[in-house]
């Protein structure tokens, strides 16, 4: 990443300053330590307080769909980390301001100060309408589940254009279902440990080159969904499995009502979630 | 299509009442005359005057991303041509509400009334990234070459998302240059005479299921960066070509400027017209 | 072709003796005619009436289960077109015998007397379970709609084994609907005229080789579910088209009812067709 | 699973009932132990004698090609394990009535009793004319290497049929060579450990949905001609491999018969095995 | 293209000076004319002599296997047709030196002297090992059917390395049977017009990009094995057809030596009649 | 594999005699040893000198480029491992004796003398403009880039014929980079163990059918380019991973000169290597 100020002393580690956003969220707290082993600085942010802020931190509280707030938040930054926005269905008013507005903000004020690398949390709610009895590689045809699964999209066809038209990279992480662990039964295919969790994101971060990627995050679970064969070059090797919280949901006989999609497709509960009416 | 009043006398044309938004634009205005054979009643609209109003015509000049007047404007149709919206590469304030917000009030306001089909203008420029040395079929990789295709690239997730979720239908036109006749040597390309417009509306239209397909808009020009074969079940057969105007823009040798992206990819000056920044 | 009497006089056509089962049906009557083009003696067998036999025509009534018949009736035949069995779904038990039973005897009796190739009448119902919103190339799935189909796609697989394991070449033709002239909307999408099947006949006896060949028997007709583009090496380019039959059809609205499956599969009627109980 | 009868108390394991056909055969008493694990009543059926009946089973010797039987033979079945009817090359008369006429049977029975899912033994000879220079997925062509295998074929698009007619979902197991160990060089790679068996049909008995799966049974030997990839929606992950019993068949130079179509294909001897003549 | 020489007045055609090599061959001679209306100046060039000089010709005989030569050749142009080298089976030491180290010296010396596109003559040859019973687009995978076919390859992997690394373009031309009419049945297949393959010349040089491409030249021919769609950016669209000599080789049936390569490979005799042994 | 001599005593190993050739080069040294638990004679060959020669060795150093001596080098050989020739970027006038003179002669000779099987020593390279945000498998287009790269093109393509033509079976190994530990970061992504590289050779040698066979020689790198899913026949399963030396190369910040071909493309740094100037 290139450094305006020669002067300053080398840097300890790869980055010099890495920019967290959605740091107050679920996820957003996992990899806030771990952030600290790559960059001198990780500048934290989120719509809601952030907490405690360490040595290495440097915290601010912003509304994404403020444009210039985010073209400041963006100064000196070598790589973003982008958790933040909607994580799921919601009105679409809400949706528009925060992942589809906040995202188009993120991008126009990294591709003005230079940022070299995004790593982008979509969804794997960008292809939720594909069959359980279906495996999806990188390539698959998106099939949104949902109108927060439509703004994944829209964030992964944004950043394929500031990638064509600017050589912004992206890391496009179509999450699963990162807790502790799964909560019913479809988390146990789509469960994204932690550390494994922590793991892509080192490695969108440092492989040298990624382009405009797209990847899975799931751990090596037993019953798979998805095919991150074509995004190897990444060097993802997830080390746990659900198998070990498969006794909290012992297999009964497969359930009776056929035209459930909720038992259908693999966004789950999603794909009847919305569209959601705006709250008044 | 269903009809909620069985007294009603039986419709002369394939449909009761079609909605044309984008009426008074070029492809619009090329449309609304043709309409007439389908329907019994043409509802047209804009943002701008829509001039003399036909006596099967009703008119209104509505702002897409005004919730409310699109609900209403949806009341009583059976199927949508939407050519609304904005056409070309434009700030990202004013593609949002347009191209976005605007969509998704059509889209919503459809559902809400029953509607069936929609056939959406879609763009070529929603893949304009793929080079000129290539050819794109149905289902190439999204490739935006702009915001608006990016927004373009919206359209078509939020209709398939709509399809999945409603069965609600839409046909996606990747509708290249429709003008009276080429412009430029890349139109040569991606022209799309009228006449063939309209075949294709019509094919969409009165083909009994379409699901949500996506075709491309051109006509059966010489050289061709397109391949509509899986398509086929539209029906769409063009039965012009741009060979007639070739004479326009005789071949000079290949242009020397071997980086030049407005040469090498298919989106030509597109690839390098945005982002725009907002006029204040 | 072989042949064991090398006193014989030289033949006058390509082949000495070609074999048309179901003579009498409504395909079989068709290409009765034709086939005097291309061979000296035409054997015609049926298990009904055959009418009037010319000159140059053998004929006899078998019944395809009877082994021993049909191992008489392949005795110096170089090549069968076999049109025969049943052609509509059926009780099981039916098909078990006319379609399966009867097309074994057929390649048991054919390998065995050193018949070299077989066009076979397979049918697109061993694809009519593919949506009419898809086109299906020569590679696509089998998606039987009806056990009829299944029968048809129980022939693909016993001549691809005849075909791997003796060399006997087997083109099978799958046939849209071959009638006069389309009896309702579906048929403008499957039609193909008469003169285009026997046509399609005709590049499949006599390409020289053809392995193993899959083709869609259709016409050149407007809308297509099918792509006979791996199969251009039988160099069948059909002539009509069902296009002046569309004014029979005139499209009205897409109909309202959108889960019926007759609407939704290439297949239509058929899908729901089967099974069918044993008439006692 | 539908319980026609609610008084009844509630089942303590997955199913109500089993019903596992070809139950005296080497794979069914392999699988017959397993099975009480997962259902209160086994119900098991050969052609042959049955042993002696355990207390959660029932057991009746069966024809599948007598229908009326077959019939009866379902009732109250949740769901089958069809590894009945003939599992090497044989006279076709014979194959017609135990894998043709008898799979009908059952299926027919099954639709017709509302069962919801069959778990059904193909086998790799539905493949085995691919060459062993070449890996096959789920999606290959068929291949069939044998009259046996054709009548494999037949079962894969039988229950095809009855998937996209009714729902009723099947899982197409194409077993390789499931023994207690590998016989012959060939089977090093085509081995299936008898534990990897019933994993195997554990998966497919408890994955929630299955739609019309097909999935190679091979454990994860060394050399593999096969590709699961597609099917790891069912979770099946061998836990063995025939590298232990590689030393059993120490690789000897490549043998010189270049020719020999049993060296070069999948089916090995199976290729050479059919047509067989009746016996008389 | 570049033009060293700002002073030059205007070219009058799109090209200043094309090099045409294997001028005196068959292709040449057709193309030499044509070539006229395209540039200012040809220069031709060959191994054998080049007849009379038209005025705006540049004639010198040359050995491609001399680089000083070669280098000298490329002095000027703009875009090379590349006819020259061996265009039949032959000794490995008479290719090496005609179509490998020629063809080196020849982009060696054009990416030198700043050449912008070189039209390849490659061959069906280069793909000849595909069975007839199968339709190989631009993409197949490459089956030379002769030590010349193998050059080709070579040919075509070479000037991909061109255009990687120095952007210098090809256009491969996989070139049929170009004669005045076919000489056997398979070149009804195979036959290329004498019009067709100056309009195949003539898109390869005028087409803005052409990147590094692959096309197949036969002409509208009623068999096809070779599929275009992917080189449909070049805008070739061949006018005439093989058609009107298929009456020479009246359609006989299938021969009877069904494992002769001859007639099973796409390369037709070409298939056995390699590797030749030197001349002495 | 044939044997002249039916009066010997039966062989000891697998092979008679194997020949190495390439054997004082880096991995020809790694593989001498291993080479004597497979065959009773190696015969081992190289440009270079050839060290102390074992029991079971036969040594001769021969330059392939001279054909009578290749040809004497060939006879009573079982089998070849062609590790000879040029293995990095080099004049094209030494690339053409060592990588495509010399192996002709090697092709021609085996198959004069009746070899059944070459192990080929082709590279990475020959797909080296491969992006590495990609992943290519075993059917990946050919990108050389290199001219080294362009003769192990040739090599491909060469075999491919000979297997075609005469039924020489060929495994091409892409090997990647094949030292005692990686040197560089690149080759954290394509090393190869010797411990791997000689399993690899194990493989090829000793799998019954190869037929054409292209495998990737990479170890179980957590970063991987390359994908051997349809080579798995062949049964390699390597058991290192580079992982182990990650530490010797800390990842950085991605570098900052994004047009940088030599971090773009998988080749690394040959891609800006060559073509070389001929040393004099």
């Amino acid at each position: 990443m290139t450094d305006s100020n020669p002067d300053r002393p080398a840097a300890h580690e790869p980055f010099r300053r890495l920019l967290l956003t959605g740091a107050a969220g679920n996820l957003g707290k996992q990899l806030r330590g771990a952030l600290a082993a790559w960059a001198d600085v990780v500048r934290v942010t989120d719509i809601a307080p952030l907490g405690e802020v360490a040595a290495h931190e440097e915290a601010s509280v912003v509304d994404l769909a403020d444009a210039a707030k985010v073209h400041a938040l963006l100064e000196g930054v070598d790589a973003v980390i982008h958790l933040g926005g909607i994580s799921v269905e919601a009105p679409f008013e809400d949706l528009l301001e925060a992942n589809i507005r906040g995202l188009y903000n993120l991008y126009s004020a990294a591709q003005k100060q230079g940022v070299k690398r995004i790593i982008y949390a979509s969804s794997n709610h960008a292809v939720g309408f594909h069959p359980v009895t279906s495996v999806v590689d990188v390539d698959a045809p998106l099939r949104p589940d949902s109108l927060y699964g439509v703004t994944k999209c829209f964030g992964e066809s944004l950043s394929r254009y500031y990638f064509d038209r600017f050589g912004l990279e992206t890391v496009c992480l179509r999450i699963g279902s990162s807790f502790e662990q799964p909560k019913n039964p479809r988390m146990l295919v789509t469960y994204l440990s932690y550390r494994d969790f922590i793991e892509l994101v080192r490695c969108s971060l440092l492989t040298n080159r990624v382009g405009h990627a797209i990847v899975y995050g799931v751990s090596n679970n037993r019953v798979s969904w998805v095919d991150n064969t074509k995004a190897a070059f990444l060097g993802f090797r997830p080390q746990d499995s659900s198998a070990q919280f498969e006794h909290l949901f012992p297999a009964g006989a497969p359930d009776t009502n056929f035209d459930d999609p909720t038992q259908l497709f693999q966004g789950g509960p999603f794909v009847l979630a919305g569209p959601m009416e705006p709250k008044r």
